[in-house]
């Protein structure tokens, strides 16, 4: 029989969008269940940090107030595994960051008896000895990793393929939208319906709406949907090594890769527009559209991220704002995949994947 | 900490075709994940049982052979109780038959500690006191009871509805096609493209093919969508009474209701089919398609069944085959709503969904 507890500590390393969010989900959470008591130990942002060795206590409500008036610089990671292992109940590290560093760090929370969750998708597309660190370490300790938010925010993906697995289905292809901003991009560039603008355009305006990064070349270099292809391949059996060991196609124009800043790129993009018109038109003249999508064939070991072309009735291509589509194939879903489309990106959609994670593993080791 | 244990009791009550598939998927499950071991300790069909009340165990591969040739009948519900409760170690009951007998037994079950997982849906969609008494049953002993199968078999419905509902979301509108048979029929009958078949014909062509009910009249009265419904509306918060305290229509003739036999049905409704048709003219006029669709509009305490028309380029028009589809509407998704589409009907992908909630209870009970 579980052991019955009362509490349960929670550090959480990461203030920003998601992170904010994050909180406020949490204090909502603490407040409609009170059992087990859900103690806030530890919080930090990249520069601060608050945290009470007294009674490992700090309230929900005001920490980001007293996070802002610290004056504790963060901990040394390993400085915040001890502090956590010598909590007086069982811990959950939410990491809300996208540090590669903190993501370092998971085997070794892990190791000490810590359950992490996180959306972050740097622990789980990194080298590929980091993954198997990731899942040996809780396998040996039984403290829980969860991930949802690594993939499409809060959209059911990770679980969803992770059931298909467990259940003995045998997954063949995984084919996608994953990236908000392709979504866009894409959805207003070459319309089901309608012409659609102009390339550089698009780009222009869905910078000016924040559903770029700042610098637009890091969402069209296509490094994120091949993180997020990464972290799908391996739950899916395949030993991808990195995001960068499958052909990405990227969509900035060679020539410029090195211009200085994201304004700049902007500024000279138009002057590449006819590639992405060809493309386009080419689509057009077989009654198609184009897609930036993500797919893997599970058979022939196969990943790939980049254009492809789609007819107008496909799921992929009727997509609409910056939805995320994930189609899974399977043996026992056969000719009609199993699709979860909706927003994948946004603070509250992410957080609120990372605390449907965070009750799954309360629900686990209390 | 949780205790750790080393075996768990399965107890699987139905072995039609879901049940038939279950066990295949549970004893692949049991060759896969060594630890917990998982015994099953009874098995039963309508008419016979086969129990061990030495060390409660029945191997799993040659539990149907030994099912066909065991002279036990069922032990009464209570009787089953009593012999899962004495079971050394903890027990999960599976309910893979659609029986009201078996789902009234569910708050005894959950009282003596044994957890539930089943496609059932009479046990959450009938009367809300036997829907309070199970929760009620199972929060006071700790039992576990999932019932992902229960709606839209295999697809991640009953999952997401919750983890919307469990991390604070609110849920302002649940729509789809709930019916893999209706989906069919309509898909054939009113498709985006193309004239479609006779209604009387797709009726007869869909029974043909094994999407109907023996009598296709239980599934053109719109009962088990209704049940569906109540499942998810429910889990939204709204405290239905019944599958029967809410508008559904039913596409069954007046006329035709009281007719003795689903081939006396059949042979009759083609005298109908003129009914059908205007509702399929009516919508092509505005451009539209017609389809049977649920919704629950959770903010005016609406829930209902029955024919809608949708324009060509909406998700729900756009369906294939006998594939559900269950879009969620809520504050954090906005606009766009949360959608889960694919095959919901079927042994394989039902007894997936009943594998994979077992697997969940594993998690939380061992």
């Amino acid at each position: 029989m579980a052991a019955v507890t009362n509490q349960v500590f929670i550090a959480v390393i990461g203030v920003g969008g998601v992170g904010k969010c994050f909180l406020s989900q949490l204090s909502a959470l603490a407040t409609r269940r009170p059992t087990p008591k859900l103690n806030l130990c530890y919080i930090s942002s990249s520069t601060k940090a608050v945290f009470n060795t007294t009674d490992y206590s700090i309230g929900i409500e005001n920490a980001l107030q007293e996070l802002a008036s610290s004056s504790e610089a963060p901990m040394p990671l390993s400085k915040v595994a001890d502090y956590l292992a010598a909590a007086p109940a069982k811990v959950i590290l939410v990491d809300n960051t996208s540090s590669q560093d903190v993501a370092n760090a998971y085997p070794l929370f892990l190791s000490r008896g810590i359950s992490i969750v996180t959306p972050n998708k740097k622990a789980f597309s990194g080298p590929y000895k980091l993954w198997k660190d990731i899942f040996t370490a809780a396998r040996i300790s039984g403290a829980k990793v969860y991930h949802e938010s690594s993939v499409g925010a809060g959209l059911p993906v990770i679980s969803t393929l992770k059931d298909l697995v467990d259940t003995g289905d045998e997954v063949t292809k995984i084919e996608g939208v994953f990236s908000g901003t392709m979504s866009f991009l894409f959805n207003s560039f070459a319309p089901v319906q309608g012409a659609g603008g102009q390339w550089s355009a698009e780009v222009k305006k869905a910078k000016e709406l924040g559903y770029t990064e700042p610098d637009p070349r890091d969402d069209l270099n296509g490094l994120d949907v091949a993180r997020k292809l990464t972290i799908l391949a391996r739950l899916a059996g395949l030993p991808v090594e990195s995001p960068t060991s499958f052909p990405v196609q990227s969509l900035i124009p060679k020539e410029l890769e090195t211009v200085s800043s994201g304004d700049e790129f902007l500024e000279k993009l138009p002057a590449f527009d006819s590639q992405m018109e060809e493309t386009k038109l080419a689509a057009e003249e077989q009654g198609k559209v184009v897609r930036f999508v993500g797919s893997i064939d599970v058979a022939s070991n196969s990943v790939k991220v980049g254009l492809e072309t789609f007819d107008k009735s496909h799921p992929i291509a009727a997509l609409k704002g910056s939805d995320n589509i994930i189609s899974f194939y399977t043996r026992r879903y056969g000719g009609n995949p199993l699709i979860i489309q909706g927003a994948g990106a946004g603070g509250e959609v992410t957080a609120m994947g990372v605390t449907g994670d965070l009750i799954k593993v309360l629900s686990q080791i209390v």
